[in-house]
């Protein structure tokens, strides 16, 4: 196993969590998912995002279904060692609800309302199967 | 408890993560924390980031002791409902080890290189005692 990929603070499922930024202005936020240490080995191997799937518990090539992979231009660790962030170039949306970021809801008042449009309709991106789950990571 | 409150996918401790980014340009992601639903009702009555330590078991105002406070300009919540991102107005420096950011550490090769310097001895913020801590909030 490698120095690296020991360096990081793998909690007690053996995962940590990954923020996906855009490496590109507006550098938005587009997603928070996990990886364990294959996922982020196999990140550094192709220079795609792969994650790991809580729900699943399988590997997650991001875009694998629908293409929007995203291309990580640099991968950087925080100072607990205990979280990721990827700052990549995003292929297509990255939301699974077809936005280009899953953090399309704003707090306003005392509801969540929604700041961002569907910018491509799900059932095109996936069609009528269940979409790419993205956040968390299915 | 307030239906935006309910709203957010809790996990089994009553936690979820949350994604702190600068609201202006260049919109560094500054580190990632937990909050509880205590923490986040505080954030939003006060303006400020409240988040919840896992180590310490206790409710942490970011810049209790540093000063260095997050003024929230919006709540995002995302998807899957489980996560949350702040965009926020940092005063000072959100990193405990006396950088900007918590994400300093870069990739290169097979090694984890700092990329950011310390913009301030923590030690001139914190005194000889232990920094706040940041990133997983301690």
């Amino acid at each position: 196993m490698s120095g690296w990929l020991e360096a990081v603070r793998w909690n007690a499922e053996g995962l940590v969590p990954v923020v996906a930024q855009e490496a590109a202005p507006p550098h938005r936020v587009l997603m928070l998912a996990w990886m364990n240490r294959e996922a982020l080995a196999r990140t550094v191997a192709t220079g795609r995002a792969v994650y790991w799937s809580r729900s699943r518990g399988r590997l997650w090539a991001k875009g694998e279904r629908s293409g929007h992979v995203q291309r990580v231009r640099e991968i950087r660790l925080d100072c607990d060692g205990d979280t990721l962030l990827l700052l990549v170039e995003q292929e297509g949306l990255a939301c699974h609800t077809g936005r280009r970021s899953c953090f399309y809801r704003r707090l306003e008042g005392d509801a969540w309302a929604e700041a961002e449009p569907v910018a491509r309709d799900p059932r095109a991106i996936y069609g009528e199967q269940d979409g790419e789950v993205s956040g968390d990571g299915g």
